[in-house]
Formats: C-alpha cells, sequence, structure tokens
C-alpha cells in the first residue's frame, strides 16, 4: 500500500464543524484493518531510530494513533487534554483561537527530563493547538522534542506557528 | 509483570471529578512504556481468537488501547463519540446519566453485519455509557459483540446493565 492509497482512503466533508471549512475525516482510514497497519508502520519507520521515550497525543485524534505507536516504539503514552479532564496536578498552556482562548493540560509526573518525545495528532491545519502542546511540553525541559501528524493542510502553513528548530514530520500531504 | 504489578502502577484520585468519587486514573499506566506493553500483550491474548473485525472505542480514554489491540488482531478502528463531533452521518443512542442525558455516535459507514465488534473502554463503573455503545453496535446488526474493559469497579455491578450473552472481560478487578 502507498500513501496515495492511504490518502485516497480519507474522507473530505465539506462545511464541517463549520460553513466553509472542508473537514479532512481520518476515521475512514482508521476503520479500514490495512490502512491502521499500515499507517502505524509508516509511523514507525520515521521514528524507529530517534529515541523517543514518550508520545504525548493531542486530545481526541491523538490518543487513536499516538499509543499504537508508543508501544511499538518501547515508549509510554501520555494524554495533551482539555482542562478539567486529567485528575492530578497538571502543567498547562493557554492559546487564542478564532473567538476566545483554550487551554491544553499534561499531568505533572508524565514527563520529565530524560524524556525525548514525540508530540502526536491527527492533522495540521493552522497550527495553534499543536504550538500550545509544544510550549507546554518544552515546560518540562525533556532532552528533544519532535512533531507529527498524520495529515498536513498545506496550503494553511500552520508549520509557521510551530516552534523553530523542532523537526516536523506529516504522513499524507493535502 | 503480572495484573498485580499493572494495578499498582495506577493512581487514585479522591473527589475528582465531584466530591465522593474516588477517580482510577490509568494514565499513570499508559505513561509507562513497560505497562503499556504489557496491556497490549494481555488484551491481544485474550482477544487473539476472537476472529474480531471492528474495535469500536468510546471517547477518550477507550481511543488509546482500541487501535492499538486492532492493528494487533488486524481489525479496523471505529470511534464512538459524542454529539457533533464525527463528521458524516451517524447513528446515535441516547441514554440517562444522573443528572440529565448524554448521547453517542457512531458512522453509519463504520460497522457492517459481516462485522465482529470489540467494544473497548478504560473503566466499567456504573456501565451507563458502555450499555449505550452496545445497543448503538447492536442497530449495525453485526454477526457478535463482545466488550472490554481495563479496569472494573467490581462493587459498582456495572455488569448488570450490559446486555445479556454478551461477553464481557477486565484486565484489572478492583
Amino acid at each position: 500500500m502507498s500513501i496515495e492509497k492511504l490518502k485516497a482512503s480519507l474522507r473530505t466533508v465539506p462545511d464541517f464543524p463549520v460553513k466553509g471549512i472542508l473537514f479532512w475525516d481520518v476515521s475512514t482510514l482508521f476503520k479500514n484493518a490495512e490502512c491502521l497497519k499500515e499507517l502505524e508502520d509508516i509511523l514507525y519507520e520515521l521514528y524507529k531510530d530517534k529515541g523517543i521515550t514518550k508520545v504525548v497525543g493531542l486530545e481526541s485524534r491523538g490518543f487513536v494513533m499516538g499509543p499504537a505507536l508508543a508501544v511499538r516504539l518501547g515508549a509510554g503514552f501520555v494524554m495533551a487534554r482539555k482542562p478539567g479532564k486529567l485528575p492530578a496536578d497538571t502543567l498547562r498552556e493557554t492559546y487564542h483561537k478564532e473567538y476566545g482562548e483554550d487551554t491544553i493540560e499534561i499531568h505533572k509526573d508524565a514527563i520529565s527530563p530524560d524524556d525525548v518525545v514525540l508530540i502526536h495528532d491527527d492533522l495540521l491545519a493552522t497550527g495553534g493547538t499543536v504550538a500550545a502542546a509544544a510550549r507546554l511540553v518544552s515546560q518540562f525541559g525533556p532532552k528533544a522534542v519532535c512533531i507529527n501528524f498524520i495529515i498536513e493542510i498545506e496550503d494553511l502553513n500552520g508549520r509557521a506557528a510551530l516552534p523553530e528548530g523542532v523537526e516536523v514530520s506529516s504522513v499524507i500531504k493535502v
């Protein structure tokens, strides 16, 4: 199977969640056993030699491939969640969205300075959420950070929002 | 590693999310690479001979181990989500909670009558959400359904809320 076949398995939904947005739906890839396995293999090949010790997944679609990849890499999995969802002490980062602001949290004991962290989410659009996640992870002072997406919408140039010097990869560019 | 060691890796947080509730926090297991791998191996051994073709994970913590298990089993992964999160046509099920009601959705094209479905979530407490998920999955008319949890709070007797004749398993009983 090729990247093109994975790309062909994605569904686009116009005007979701709001009018004028074309939504790239990764669920049609996840439900297909062959695509799901291929995606895990591709992610593993990308990161197998990077010394990753923690994969951080962004709520909620970043929870899907993040842990599967963590198991393959021999790493742990850490949830980055919306406010009020994590039960113990957290570090947090607030960021601006089109309307108002939002906050993302990680448990204080989830990442240590010895860790090499891979931040994973399903989609890079304008990059606001993942940029906040990168700032949040940097609060823990890990050895290194890299960032991965399943899908990258190239026209939105979300990479410009991400911290300089952080290695960024995406599997499917649209 | 034993089930007892996995159990010892769980954290309990009193009075979360509300006063009087003891929260079983599976995040301390997920972040530990050895525990995460062991958990995946245990789930795989439980289900490797069941002919599972789709793993349905309940938002959001059911998204963590569901897909990793799906890849190991050669199955697809399907998200069961809160209302308004899935972009295409869905089937839905509404259920009563302590205060008010809630709805769970699955994409209409995500499960077929040929599928053998495993519903997965992190925790069985009173069982209201997963019972609704089981009714929702049965709307698709799959060949068979079984249900799995990482943690089961035995005193709450959540199994009584689940459909009769459905095979239920849990890894850690507390």
